[in-house]
């Protein structure tokens, strides 16, 4: 029934296998991580030919319930030296779970400067040699619709990826064939780049909707789920009308917005940047069609919407609230139609717009950037793609760019960038970023959700009482959110709506004749997240390496005047699952 | 009678402090390495508050017995993000040594962009405002001359230190007051530069030479020591006739001299770049007295000769062999002159030659700069003092431009690039370059003895066996000699002259007054070594990093097509001295 697809980029052999039966219960993270685990040596050079790429949809995916077609990538990562998950929304996910595979695994490496493009079809696979090597992720997927149609989905790396930025992405095609969504973190697209694998093609013709043992029983269960997601108000009102960057007056307000480097917690700007005011432009400039577009077959959320020019023609989607950030407040930027044609760019050359955008201001920090300059900035932009030093040195994220210029408030963890929130302002956040095995990450453990939104209990964001816990209980239900194939925006009614969780226990009983409860749902995590940070420790970074930069444990953030004040002891406890 | 000197560059106080008992019996490498290990928090930012730049004279310094007046810099290195100590010669350190400072401690961070020059004299120090912020390292010192005069001696960083880059050199003057000799290696001149420390003047008036518990015994002790170096033929004769770069010939007939990013072991141009071709080039344009210069006081090898041009102008000092190397068959660039043009731009601007040289050839196998591209190198080259993001690069080393670039193959262990012998083809020198706390770094355990040599036994380069000893024991030795304030070439006298090394204990024991045995020495040379991997240990280096890039584990070096075959447990015993 289900399937692996091993493809040796040296011998170009491309072969379906049966699922070995240690795999079997995984899927998405959990299957990418477990997979890159057992079979990736932790000491290897990321870029070399013992680091392997995997993709694996989730334990969802195509079952036509709401949200469930993310699709996940691993690999030991490039950018922080552990291990890597990072996933996208999309049709590729979906596809692949169509076709009955569970996971892509890409090994070894071509001749060097060989480059190949993976056709998917339904018990099929070959390599090819690229038709699309040197072009931009937008060039790339046109000339590809061109030869493989419109009914196919496209995973493609941009000139970023070719060139093996730190930063680079994996694009995976919206509903509307635009490679919009990234598997963004990590530099997976480097891996790609190295593995000269250019492209994935995916035809889920002769693919069908997953098996399901209890049909009846899903369906009712995946009804619940989407009932759930409807009556939360953040899923159902504030993400379709506003998207992610509904946050930006939210964050601001709690004084968690970093601004200029992170010097500060407000930007005096914040409302034009804020999710309102991109509604109000585009809507203006589009009409209600731009608003509530989903990335992926069976969103019922709906964040992404479109946003066009002033002369109507459409610059990118929305850009999530994380890239309005960092092109943005952390930048000194207060313009929305730059910050949207930045996130075309990221998107286009293929780079991860946090780990690019933090790069941004930190050279702006550093004196490579005049603070604010959009030409200078656009100019930089470019160089992604021209392969350029400065573009090349942005590319490869926040850590490079703040070594190469100097800079000692550098805002990475294990490697990888901050994303959004002021980890003195947004506390349990800071945990996550400091402890998650995947570098500096909003999404392993969004506890914006109880510091700042309300969401799943309250956490006062300002105090340190009850954030290793609410942040070590997200990172384990994070890890099994992004093994079912769930979008993680479907958390908001996960922890808020209680019939949430238990439909999604039962839909997956209902799939696969389990006989899961809740805690099941909790020991997989902990299972997941116990394989990542062993993984790490073998490649070399230790548990003293859980910390923020000093600079967040010693300077007050305005305006609260708080800093990070957890000890290395504690945030140790974070993930210890020993005595749990 | 001796005193620490410690700077507080928050505060500007400067000062003078009694040695801690602690401390006694150490100098040079083992007491910056003391107080570094002792004073700082290991898990802090190299450019941070946290980190101290500490400068030693060895325990040696100033007493008139030959090549003791080395200058030991310690501190937690930007490029490894472990402990590191790099030494210089020069006349700093026995300018130190005569005025009884033990140690100069620099702490804390002065307000951003301040700059200031550390005046030391008989007794005083005082900050003041630098008068050569701005400049390179000549320029900078020509300045301190018209101030300051030419009794002084002047430790001083260039561009390179000023922007905090991370193969950022401290430059000490020579005997004609060049800033030639650089504690080059790990980036020291990224922290001086953060502490906003751009010049240190030494005033040696009022100095003296070194209290001796027993003159007449030192005095007879000293001359044994410096019959020693007389005897041996490369102290003698191979080093002040051509100069460390007598190598050349001898490591490419090795197959060792890695050519092309390490992918061959000869270069077929050797000998238009042999030391015996910068005699016969240099003698031709400058006559007799162009050979045989020392550069520090009290030096009888006189390996550093003079580099004038076509028109007779100097255009540098002899470049080291390893200079040679990295700008020459590394780049493959087969041009002295332009080697040596190279070598003053590195002195100049501030930087390591090894990890820039390094870091050329890394950007020409990354397609940065074309291969043997001089005007592209020269250019590069000058960027490091612009500021350009191409010069930044190549001043952050070859692990930073071969990230940005995209390498694979990048010569480097823990951050810090390989120097001038093939491990595959220089067995030893490989266990030194993964073992070493230092990062790769050929003078702390230099197996080119024994292996290529035959200087101290013999170990055939090629094979395994031997080589964990050779290499553990000439480690344990060189930490000595770096505590001692010993130029490491007198290792050649050292290994291969009965007397020398007794002559050197019997120097120590008449001037302190001690009663040490030749297995003291070895004793001090393990304690220093178990403090810095103590040190690396707690700043989240762990054992697993003692490993080469998987490369040359791989990959047959032509002409011998040998790989180095250390098994990780194997390397992991080099520095195991448990059950030693």
């Amino acid at each position: 029934m289900y399937q692996f697809l091993r493809v040796n980029m040296d011998t170009r052999e491309c072969r379906f296998e049966p699922v070995p039966r240690e795999y079997e219960g995984l899927g998405g993270r959990g299957l990418t991580s477990a997979i890159v685990a057992n079979e990736v040596d932790a000491g290897c050079n990321p870029i070399g030919p013992h680091n392997k790429l995997v993709f694996a949809p989730g334990l969802l995916g195509a079952t036509n319930s709401p949200n469930t077609n993310r699709l996940s990538v691993g690999c030991k990562s490039p950018l922080t030296g552990g291990i890597k998950e990072a996933n996208a929304g999309g049709q590729p996910g979906g596809h692949l779970a169509r076709l009955g595979i569970l996971a892509i695994i890409v090994e070894k490496l071509p001749k060097d400067g060989e480059w190949w493009d993976l056709e998917v079809k339904k018990d099929s696979a070959r390599l090819v040699k690229s038709s699309v090597s040197g072009l931009n992720n937008f060039d790339a997927v046109d000339k590809l619709r061109g030869s493989y149609g419109d009914k196919c989905s496209y995973i493609t790396i941009g000139r970023a990826g070719e060139f093996k930025l730190t930063a680079a992405s994996i694009a995976c095609t919206d509903r509307e064939l635009r490679p919009t969504r990234h598997a963004g973190r990590g530099g997976v697209g480097a891996v790609m780049g190295s593995k000269g694998l250019k492209a994935i093609i995916v035809d889920p013709a002769g693919g069908d909707t997953a098996p399901i043992q209890d049909v009846k029983a899903f369906r009712e269960a995946s009804k619940r789920f989407a009932k759930a997601l409807a009556e939360n108000p953040v899923t159902s009102q504030a993400l379709p009308n506003y998207g992610t960057d509904v946050l930006v007056n939210i964050i601001n307000e709690a004084g968690g917005l970093p601004t200029h480097n992170f010097e500060y917690g407000r930007f005096p700007e914040h409302e034009k940047v804020s999710g309102e005011r991109m509604n109000e432009l585009t809507t203006k400039r589009g009409g209600e069609g731009v608003v509530a577009h989903g990335c992926m077959s069976g969103c019922v959320i709906r964040c992404s919407g479109l946003y066009p020019g002033k002369n109507g023609k459409l610059i990118s989607k929305w850009p999530e609230y994380e890239t309005v950030w960092c092109f943005g407040p952390h930048s000194e930027i207060d313009d929305l139609d730059f910050i949207a044609k930045c996130d075309y760019l990221c998107d286009d050359y293929g780079v991860d717009t946090i780990d690019v955008g933090v790069a941004i201001g930190t050279a702006m920090a550093g004196g490579g950037i005049p603070w604010g300059d959009k030409d200078a900035v656009l100019e930089a932009m470019h160089g992604i793609s021209k392969g350029t030093p400065l573009g090349r040195i942005i590319g490869c994220g926040a850590a490079t760019t703040g070594r190469v210029f100097g800079v000692r408030r550098v805002a990475a963890v294990k490697g990888q960038s901050l994303p959004a929130y002021d980890p003195r302002a947004v506390k349990g956040q800071g945990v996550t970023y400091a402890t998650t095995p995947m570098g500096a990450d909003h999404t392993a453990g969004y506890a914006v959700t109880a510091n700042i939104l309300h969401c799943g209990g309250y956490v006062d964001p300002l105090k340190k009482e009850g954030q290793i816990e609410l942040s070590r209980n997200l990172q384990i239900a994070t890890a099994s959110i992004d093994s079912v194939g769930l979008c993680l925006f479907t958390a908001f009614a996960l922890l808020d709506v209680p019939d949430a969780l238990p439909a999604v226990v039962d839909m997956l009983n209902a799939k696969f004749g389990w006989q899961l409860t809740g805690d099941d749902v909790s020991g997989l995590g902990k299972r997941i997240l116990t394989m990542e940070i062993d993984f790490n420790r073998r490649a070399g970074i230790p548990a003293s390496a859980d910390r923020l930069p000093e600079f967040f444990e010693e300077e007050p953030l305005p305006p609260h005047d708080t800093v990070f004040d957890f000890t290395t002891e504690e945030l140790q406890k974070t993930l210890d699952f020993a005595d749990k």
